[in-house]
């Protein structure tokens, strides 16, 4: 299990997850750029728009090496000489505000003093929450993570809570999900174990998104609705500008830009100090954002 | 000169520009929030939407104080025990893209150890950069500084330029403008002039910003112009949740989110690696606000 098979490994997962959204889309082809680091490794980004579902989303495939510079050490409080890092992540803004934001990311991290870790999670943000297809979504990842260790899905579900939520709005980003950092040999699974985990949960990606734009993708969609979405958007860039570590991250070790903000919605709408109705279906989402649900 | 007299004019400065911005607008009125800080203080956000200049605006108010926390004497590196803050800070987002987005703040700041200091600064965002008309505003700046010291426009310049910019775009927020900060007994204002300096800058900035506005305001817009004001407006919501101090700090600090985001647009648009044709209007707005200019 040597880090080169990994980052094969991952850039097989991007082509996967592409091939299966082109055919759940039905229209939208992804296209890719290619760049690279100066410092060492690169990436490929893959992009898609306008499709007859993803209205704008990427996934994204990175490697990256090279020295650990005295900015990683600070902030990330690394003490090795040389990083290795790969990693998948998604971001899909359908065009049906009744189909959800729907976010995912696999890592695997590595010094040349034998440490290494797993990272990853996945989130979903509906538009219009429906309890009960939150339920479908937490059982999927519950099947994932239960054919690896039995509690992963619990403590899991724990730290997306409190990962994907907004403190200055007092919400939630969505219905979470399962996020996972620092994953090693500490824990009971070997590293192929996990790396296993990392790659099942990207392989099955796409079908636990299927699920979900099934369910909504077909649904009439109003104006009023449309305008709701756009200030749930405006909610998501405001968390992945100002919460997200990664996007933080990335921005401030000068990483490429748009690979990084492809994650951002294709319209956003800011209206001040806007307050649905509470018992309207946008005022019942707030509702429900405002407080923590457990899905099993 | 007290606190309280400070507070009082800021008060009536806030008044003095929704007034005038009305006049120049011509239809829209704003409208007033008024909130309370828990421990000490609070404010009015005026607000304005939809009009026939301004699609999305505000001016606010504040005037906070209170025992200086943990995390004020961490974060704010402050050695008192109770502080005052007030100020009024403006950001006016223009329904035709030929307007340019301003934005404008003066602030005084005490502790109880008799330490204090005003900041503030103005600085203009084109969507499409004119250089002559960057140089009305630099001049309109420079008249106003050089009112209290001649120093002040060369030197408030240089750090809006610092402080206006988008690192992870390489790109200056617009044209720049003033800001200063810190400014206290250690200059050779006293505190008074201080006061008049950025009474001044504020009253004045309704006439700079009808000047701006008024080259503009009467353009055709294409639809391909608006979908560049979006694209515009999205870098300014970067600048904001990403880069600005005042916004990270009022967020992490728990003030009051609606107040502090009515800096958003009302609508922004993000496409994945967008480069306008070099040659185009929007390809020169870019390449000009790559490098740095000097106006006057």
């Amino acid at each position: 299990m040597n880090k080169e098979t990994i980052g094969q490994e991952f850039r097989a997962l991007q082509l996967f997850i592409c091939n299966e959204l082109e055919r759940i889309d039905g229209t939208a082809k992804f296209s890719e750029d290619a760049w690279d680091r100066l410092e060492g490794g690169g990436g490929k980004t893959r992009t898609i728009r306008n499709g007859s579902l993803i209205e704008k989303g990427g996934v994204a495939f990175s490697e990256v090496y090279g020295p650990v510079s005295e900015e990683m050490k600070t902030q990330l409080k690394l003490d090795g000489n040389h990083f290795y890092a790969t990693g998948v992540s998604i971001v899909l803004h359908p065009n049906n505000p009744h189909v959800p934001i729907i976010h995912m990311n696999v890592r695997y991290f590595e010094l040349d003093n034998g440490i290494y870790w797993f990272g990853g999670g996945i989130d979903l943000t509906p538009h219009y929450v429906i309890h009960d297809q939150a339920i479908l979504f937490h059982k999927q990842l519950r099947t994932v993570c239960n054919k690896y260790d039995e509690s992963f899905y619990a403590k899991f579900k724990e730290w997306a809570d409190e990962y994907f939520s907004i403190p200055h709005r007092a919400e939630t980003r969505g219905v979470g999900g399962i996020f996972f950092d620092h994953l090693n040999n500490h824990f009971q699974l070997n590293k192929e174990q996990l790396f296993r985990f990392c790659l099942d949960l990207g392989e099955s990606f796409p079908f636990i998104y299927e699920e979900q734009a099934d369910l909504g993708r077909n649904k009439l969609v109003t104006a009023a609705e449309k305008q709701w979405m756009n200030y749930r958007r405006g909610r998501y860039v405001e968390f992945n500008l100002v919460h997200d570590r990664g996007t933080k991250f990335g921005l401030f070790s000068g990483g490429r830009t748009e690979s990084i903000l492809m994650s951002l919605p294709p319209l956003a709408e800011w209206e001040y100090n806007y307050k649905p109705d509470v018992n309207s279906l946008e005022g019942q989402t707030l509702t429900y954002l405002s407080q923590k649900h457990t899905y099993l």
